[in-house]
């Protein structure tokens, strides 16, 4: 990583000097190696009365070996009120309360905006309870699913009470809101495990939505043995990355890049133990050779990962009309194309999973890149307008988008601008390639059936939005 | 206006300072003053073949006095291509370009990625021709209406360009993205006139939804006379000038705040030659107190805008479980309450105004304001959950939500991040009270029977967000 500032912050003296001048405080995130426990220490859950989800969350942290701490038996809604004291009391003697790993509420059971409470009552005196690398998981019911506006007003609320959390717990602790759907608490599991590990170490302040589904058994060491998953832009950044963390997972690669990168390309290629296919995907047989090649060597492809992404900056005055083309075709026109064609072949089953990589631009916008905002925007619509269609065939589809990310491409951004980047979030650091991979490989899983239509920003809850 | 810096900004040695440091540079805003023109100068119109709105479009630009610039009645999208060699030619001598005061452009024909070049092919030539404070609105479809995956994509990804072309053009030029569904073409007239107005001069980056209605009569020097408005909050502050504006737009109001307030309270009522009534909003009786004080008055009420909001801002862990319930109570649940009990009793008729305050800290969160934020989110959800409800009854709902803006409130924040809050945003400085409540008046225009459900940020394009 070339983030030398957050290099030496961790060094004794960058410590002392960080402190002593009150400057930005990157912590060391925890992220995910093979055979790591799901989470550090024990999880605190609770529920607000009526809740649908806490005896699954239960149930799939026991099966996951993850240790529910004491207090959560008592009956819900009651732990909160006690909490308050004990809490007051805790940060009093400030000697050494008991940390989680994680907090998690099941706030399904809150019809209506006074019930809120409950939230204040589970997470105030825990504020300070959590292990670094924490985690707080809200689960809600989508707000389009609640039969009444109070509850649907109470449910919406939870976004501004995560984000907020997001932003003062501090020492690398993400904070998220998962929706599931009524019906849908048995789709919870790949959602729970990825958030609650160091996957999703530089995911936060996000909203997961989670639809009824039929989830498979899933063998969450190797969760993507036996896929084929086909990745674009993969000679090297985020889809070298991703090619690696789907090969870990278990999945067969095909690493896909222009002729020109060949040699990186076959590198990666070689290093996941998958193959290699060079085609410049906006040339117009593309598809049509693609197709062909993913029928021919494997009869199917289970996950398409459309990572290829260019840029072009120019301000839209200045801007070479070459540069507007170059962005939306490679961004965004020859992704359509391609899953056109894919998906009327029917080489993506039941099962499929498309992912698509869209941008903060996308949703803010960017000064200098109306092209590539344009295209990642799109990115957005493509997810949203194609996941009602696919639902019917069994295959869902899903965008991530990514922040501040250590790359060749961000380490050219002039020192102050990569700076500001690198801070304005509530990790106070650029995230990894590897947490991109990872958020796909989410969205990848046999077991994350109930997911889709979700963009779900990387990007340690970065200020920039809309 | 306590801006300091800004007024600094404008001065002559000021003006050299900032030059010569590139340090950021307020523009002057064009603010609404009773009798001006929408807009200074003509307005270029082009549209992407197939559009559905141009026609209308210039009609409603026709009809009120507002110059459609030449070279708008060549074939719809003839004029980009060549257009693209004028501005070159443009650009290049730079002496003295044509100036408009807006550029519009109907995308609503776009129904590929691949068209988007009509937008380069109109905004490229056109970057630097536009006014200061100039206006930008793209016209698209809603993706929820479009027919195919395609045309959703193209027009979702229309965000993404105009809020680039908002950080882009400086100068105090906004850019917004009108999303008219199919059948809402002829109620789009209020917020082109908003849009195109000073009434709009703070709202940049934002989409709009309009939605099929009947649109009456407007008179639009006065739309608001003969209706009832009742303004919460209304002592000070944005209340206070939410109350003048409406006043000012021909509403009798009823200006409502906390007997502690009464002073300023009847000062305000007094002002704009309406009624006060001082009432706490969070007692039990209050809903029914105050209904009764409607129905015995006026009969009824046309327009409610719930402003009245506090503040307690700690972290969670330090915050006093009072402090959550009084934020909860005030900005989210007695307006809920009092929206059941105006409804309850048909005191809100058909072409009722629901008109709710929401801040940018409901929707990115915010550090040391869970209450606000969670409350501020639940307004949301309050007017995406009623809105569809209140549609029956021909009653529209919508929120406004502020940024940074210059109030008694936000001048004891410390120097540094008022600064940052003020500067952050594409105008480079704060709002006023007026920004908000001529949106507010917008949205209570009885010409705005289309717009419901819409969450319109008043920021300057703030760069904080979700």
């Amino acid at each position: 990583m070339s983030d030398r500032y957050a290099s030496f912050a961790h060094t004794g003296p960058g410590r002392a000097l960080v402190k002593r001048l009150g400057l930005p405080d990157p912590p060391r995130l925890r992220r995910y190696r093979p055979g790591d426990p799901l989470i550090h220490g024990s999880v605190r859950l609770n529920a607000a009365p009526g809740g649908r989800l806490r005896e699954s969350l239960a149930k799939l942290l026991g099966s996951a070996g993850v240790e529910i701490s004491a207090n959560t038996e008592g009956p819900a809604g009651v732990e909160g009120a006690a909490g308050v004291e004990g809490a007051e009391r805790g940060a009093a003697t400030a000697a050494g309360p008991v940390r989680h790993g994680a907090l998690l509420y099941d706030a399904t059971g809150i019809t209506d905006s006074t019930g809120l409470r409950a939230l204040f009552d589970f997470f105030h005196p825990l504020a300070r309870a959590l292990h670094p690398s924490g985690r707080v998981i809200v689960f809600g019911t989508p707000p389009e699913s609640c039969t009444s506006p109070r509850e649907a007003t109470a449910q919406r609320a939870l976004e501004g009470l995560t984000r907020s959390i997001g932003k003062e717990f501090g020492r690398g602790t993400t904070a998220q809101l998962v929706h599931v759907a009524p019906g849908a608490e048995r789709a919870v599991e790949s959602t729970l495990r990825f958030l609650l590990s160091g996957r999703s170490a530089y995911v936060s302040g996000q909203v997961v939505r989670i639809t009824p589904a039929d989830v498979p058994e899933v063998d969450w060491a190797r969760p993507l043995a036996g896929r084929i998953a086909l990745v674009t832009g993969a000679a090297r950044g985020i889809g070298a990355k991703v090619a690696e963390v789907l090969a870990a997972d278990g999945a067969q690669v095909v690493a896909l890049d222009v002729p020109a990168a060949g040699d990186a390309l076959a590198e990666v290629a070689n290093g996941v133990g998958g193959t290699a296919v060079q085609l410049d995907l906006t040339a117009p047989d593309a598809p049509v050779r693609l197709a062909e090649h993913l029928a021919d060597r494997h009869g199917r492809v289970d996950i398409v990962v459309h990572n290829a992404g260019i840029t072009r900056d120019k301000t839209i005055g200045r801007m070479n009309p070459d540069w507007w083309d170059q962005v939306l075709e490679v961004n965004l026109s020859s992704q359509e194309r391609i899953n056109e064609v894919l998906l009327d072949r029917g080489l993506i089953p039941h099962g499929g999973r498309l992912i698509a990589v869209s941008s903060i631009a996308g949703i803010a916008g960017n000064r200098g890149q109306t092209n590539y905002a344009t295209s990642k925007a799109g990115v957005i619509g493509l997810v949203h307008s194609m996941a009602p269609l696919l639902a019917e065939r069994g295959i869902t589809i899903n965008a991530v988008a990514p922040g501040f990310i250590e790359t060749r491409l961000t380490a050219r951004i002039p020192l102050m601008f990569r700076e500001a980047g690198r801070r304005l979030n509530s990790l106070a650091q650029g995230g990894l390639p590897v947490d991109v991979a990872q958020t796909i490989a989410w969205f990848a899983s046999p077991g994350s059936t109930g997911i889709t239509g979700n963009v779900v920003r990387v990007c340690g809850q970065s200020v920039l939005g809309a």
